[in-house]
């Protein structure tokens, strides 16, 4: 079923307000997972609001968190997320990263005592639009295997990279540190398909291509020692570097309602135009995706996409031809609003 | 043949200070290699000193440069490289990263107009060994294709992460951005061996797992999209964001002898200790390294090993016991030492 953007975002501010969130931080929670399934990251779109409701009504989550400043060197900051939805808390250092970007030409915001934060693009998005060039990290519970272990040590700790074009939308690389999205396990397992080596080990360690048995071991990072580098750098530049928690420390999100999450991210933006020939960046960017654009193409491939280039066209699409989400996600979704007191997702509605 | 380091140290800068490269520099150059080989990047080792010092000779590559800051905005600098040796335009912007990071809490270095600088954990290794926080990026010439095109674009990109640790070696990220170094092609395809799926595409643009005819096509990025989004960002934040060159139009470093590289770098350094509480940052992550360190590991894994730490190992050893080098490496070297009247390697020498 197909709903529109304005539905979703309704129907998602409802719920966020229903659970004594206010309307700010209803919409900035809405809008990140509004993007996500605009972008066709379902793992992270609406099908998350039970779980983010769940632990603001339980009370793990603050609805109503008081951020704080608690280191600002001006270029470097330390923001306490005071247990916030993870997208309130990364909206506040996002804007401040930004500004301080604008001032110092470069500011990194590190936050503590914060929550899952939807996709990271989201964010790098922002600082893209600002004309900065951005990175964001995050840690999240832990899901994956480091390289040699046979049980999860780090989670998936997602990185973005954004870049502005001038009279385009950004370039936006945004990767999990595992191979695939663990989704695509539990996917394969219930249709009963093979996965292809190197997605996972079973529960004995031992690598496996039995979907069923991978979904009972454990996720593997890209790449090998690559990804598994690169889930405890984020994990370093973010949890560790903000003195949250990391590693296996962190608690579950679906499964632990007792002790907050306190979750580290990390927001780095730069200002190109505070470099000599700045003023000129977005021209070079131009000549480089000419140059990519341009590039003669493999067998079968027939357009060379930018990273984020296939999501913003699915994002294009859907903002005119609404979100389809599957019937098990509205039925959780109408479970969810109904307990709150809001109206169901209605497809009736423009 | 195993040479001590101190043999090869000297045999280095005396080739580099015979191409007319001041001492400190000569240094500088030569402790990046020899750092290489002890480490078993043989890549990026001694072998490099031929073509390092034809540069100079040719005039390509600067022997006596003036490397000065460009743009001076505290926490974000812009250094002209002035077409020095890659080394010694990354050891001048390093050492002001450090500096300018227990200043102001963070500091970006980016780099214009500088050469091949070597192995990049080199770098981050310093500014851990500094107690900072840090992440150096480069951009190379083209060798690899982005995800979709059968032709170079794009350079294997590496980037390096670092996190200090108190009373041990720091952690140590260094990846270039393809799924193998392109050397392991070239040695499939000398003894007649098939090479993975994923790794190369064969000059029709068709993935081959036929060496030979993956050595006359193109190295793949690794994880697909993931590496090749990191090679593009790698690229854009360091070769495009200083206003160097970048992407395939950095003149190739063995072909052309005309055009000056005009690599880009990016130095990133932060300080934990500006942060509130960072003063324990490193009883975090000795934290960090106990939860990997007892994770339970995977079928025939006898000790789970940090980013960096099977190199730190090999280097401990090679420090003792020497470093050995290939006969073909070694007759190159003595051919360079020869054309520059410099004695020989000398195995007899301690």
């Amino acid at each position: 079923m197909s709903y529109s953007v304005n539905v979703v975002k309704t129907f998602s501010r409802n719920c966020f307000i229903a659970a004594r969130v206010n309307s700010e931080h209803a919409e900035q929670i809405s809008d990140n997972l509004v993007h996500a399934d605009l972008r066709g990251i379902a793992s992270h779109g609406l099908t998350r609001i039970p779980i983010y409701v769940e632990r603001i009504l339980r009370g793990v989550v603050k609805a109503a968190p008081q951020m704080k400043v608690l280191t600002d060197k001006g270029p470097l900051k330390l923001v306490d997320g005071d247990n916030a939805s993870g997208a309130v808390a990364s909206c506040f250092a996002n804007a401040l990263a930004i500004r301080s970007a604008k001032e110092f030409g470069i500011c990194l915001v590190t936050v503590r005592n914060s929550n899952h934060n939807g996709i990271a693009a989201a964010y790098t998005i922002e600082m893209a639009r600002a004309g900065l060039l951005g990175i964001c990290a995050t840690n999240v519970s832990k899901s994956m295997a480091i390289a040699g272990s046979m049980v999860p040590v780090l989670g998936t700790n997602p990185i973005s990279f954004s870049v502005p074009r001038k009279g385009h939308e950004p370039i936006v690389l945004d990767m999990a540190s595992s191979v695939v999205a663990r989704g695509k396990i539990v996917e394969a397992a219930k249709r009963g398909d093979p996965i292809p080596e190197g997605w996972a080990l079973d529960s004995e360690g031992q690598p496996t291509t039995d979907s069923v048995a991978a979904e009972k071991g454990v996720i593997l990072p890209f790449s090998g020692v690559k990804g598994s580098g690169m889930a405890l750098m984020v994990d370093m530049f973010s949890g560790v570097l903000a003195n949250s928690l990391f590693g296996a420390l962190i608690p579950n999100l679906y499964s632990n309602f007792t002790d907050p999450q306190r979750i580290g991210h990390f927001f780095l933006a730069i200002d190109p135009h505070a470099l000599e020939d700045g003023a000129a960046f977005e021209d070079r960017v131009e000549t480089f995706v000419g140059m990519i654009k341009s590039a003669k193409r493999a067998a079968g491939v027939d357009e060379i996409l930018l990273p984020g280039e296939p999501e913003m066209r699915l994002e294009a699409r859907r903002r005119v031809e609404g979100i389809t989400l599957p019937p098990n996600v509205i039925a959780d979704l109408n479970e969810t609003a109904k307990s709150l007191g809001v109206p169901p997702l209605d497809r009736t509605k423009p």
